[in-house]
């Protein structure tokens, strides 16, 4: 070859190689992310939800978008996820928004409210009476975004080592109660505190705490509650809770629009899953629990505490928004939905319920 | 230039040339689906549920799976949709699937069943108590994957001329009513029909039927019903109706794997939000339906109505199922589902909405 044909052969043997590559790296750039979670390694299914919906997005982005999902006991901060996915640390998280109360009370109402509504109740405010829009208001301020996560459906109200006759019975007592139904027992005069799920039975076991609630028979009988508190009260405090991926603003933003919206349905498609996939662990758990463990005493708390519960309830909300013209507009639109909500869920699913 | 080098360049540049239309042509390649659906190009929320799914896998793909909904306007065979999945005219369709229990009885209870599950009993026994899996093998003759394709929640009971305040009042109607619900009314003494939704208000109104069901107050009052039949009543016979995505396996089988994660998902999601979307526009009607239309006599039917319906339920069952081990296998299934599920969702749901 002469140079001029050994000069043009090599440019375009060059240019041919970019293109080449340059097409492979568009095909074949994996962007890597990584996630926190509130809940330890085993915590079925709360930390499935984020594992769900990370093996979701990698195959339909065709492993374009790699989601690593670290539980509580990689990073070491259950209650830290907030701030991590604020400060980058980690793209994205999976918590509940309540247990942010302490630094920001706007974002207590998006997990659960006591007296409040029911799963599909609440999934129709959020997509169709504007709660989705008012957790992005809420959120705002942290440069975060924020999506349901996962209900739990109706929660037990919790396990007691001791019955509970009179709401003189409960005074005194130390429990682990979060969110908003936390304030109200600490103003019925119970000592309260929220304790990480890794720490729950240990606490309740060395009496650290008398009672607590976590979830419901499909997440509780496997924490071995019963085994030391084996009053199990039925709900009052979290009718709907939804869990929360809360996701970096800046770094969503930077995604290709296609990622956007394979991560955003797949955060979605996850939240109803772990929903349906809560609820056969608890008709499971429930199904077998009298069988199973027959010293579980299945009670509702009496009448007088639950009176009590509701004028508390009132009296904290009046109080807790009287400076906080963002939490007051959320729990305005919340309670107007549930009211309206309410009348067709008496008609389609209780009356329905009533009579089968 | 010499030859050798004319010659080299040209190679090299046709190939370039070649890797990158190939790659370019790989990039684009788009795939184009027809769907086809027993609905009016105007049936929300029924018609959203494709239309939300269509719009997601495209969006997701990026373009590379493009499915074009029809309506039933444009095809003319409203309940003709799973033969024209099957021949492959159509690639998917969205209908619900006890339309074919003339052709095939065992595809009857996929979609809802008298004094049957709720619709996060549904969804649990469909994802979590092999649901999914019968509904496959009921499909699998007919060479079509069936999926969950929105839920319309608990339905109401109907639209009837004049009150029914016991059995007798009941027969010798002509009731529009699909579904094994429909040959229960049969056996009580009615003439059951199916008609498509663009045909029901005009078949009420002329008196071709003196009576119908269909879905609940969010989309019947914009049917008008109530002003020909004022008499509406609460729900028995479909307590969570779920429509049906069906794909034909061939079809569904040559889709790159990414693409069929995509398709799942978008079908799964769009199905759970139908629920939702329906809950919201139940909430909505329901809530100024009394205000808007004081004609509207909200009325249960009798008990000696509703025990009669039980025991038919129970025999026809029976009859049904002695020559047909497909149909009884997935009907002990949903009902020993039920069974377990009541127990807990009396616990959360019920006790709950009883006191609040």
């Amino acid at each position: 070859m002469n140079n001029l044909l050994k000069k043009t052969t090599k440019t375009i043997i060059i240019s041919a190689v970019l293109l080449g590559l340059g097409t492979q790296a568009h095909a074949k750039k994996v962007i890597k992310w990584r996630l926190a979670t509130t809940w330890g390694p085993t915590l079925t299914p709360f930390i499935d939800a984020p594992r769900n919906m990370a093996k979701m997005v990698e195959e339909m982005s065709n492993g374009r978008l790699v989601i690593k999902v670290d539980a509580s006991n990689k990073h070491k901060s259950p209650f830290g996820v907030l701030d991590m996915v604020k400060a980058g640390q980690y793209e994205m998280g999976h918590s509940a928004s309540y247990y942010w109360k302490g630094k920001d009370i706007n974002t207590l109402p998006f997990t659960a409210m006591p007296f409040g509504m029911t799963t599909p109740e609440q999934y129709s405010w959020f997509y169709h009476g504007g709660g989705l829009e008012l957790m992005q208001k809420a959120y705002k301020i942290h440069k975060v975004y924020s999506f349901p996560g996962g209900n739990a459906g109706g929660q037990m109200g919790g396990w007691f080592r001791k019955e509970i006759n009179s709401l003189a019975d409960l005074k005194g007592l130390k429990m682990r109660i979060p969110g908003f139904s936390g304030e109200i027992m600490a103003d019925l005069g119970l000592a309260v505190t929220n304790i990480a799920s890794g720490e729950l039975y240990t606490s309740l076991e060395k009496g650290t705490i008398d009672a607590l609630e976590w979830v419901g028979p499909g997440m509780d009988i496997n924490m071995g509650f019963h085994k030391v508190a084996p009053y199990y009260y039925t709900g009052w405090h979290e009718p709907a809770a939804e869990l929360q991926f809360l996701v970096n603003q800046k770094k969503y933003n930077k995604l290709p629009k296609d990622l956007q919206q394979i991560l955003k349905n797949a955060m979605k498609l996850s939240a109803y899953d772990m929903y349906i996939q809560n609820y056969h662990m608890n008709v499971e758990a429930w199904s077998g629990m009298k069988k199973d463990y027959p010293g579980i005493q299945i009670k509702s708390f009496p009448k007088d505490v639950l009176d009590a519960m509701k004028a508390s309830n009132k009296k904290l909300l009046t109080e807790k928004t009287e400076n906080a013209p963002l939490l007051k507009e959320v729990l305005d639109s919340q309670d107007a939905y549930k009211l309206k909500a309410r009348k067709w869920t008496k008609i389609s699913d209780y009356l329905y319920l009533k009579d089968n």
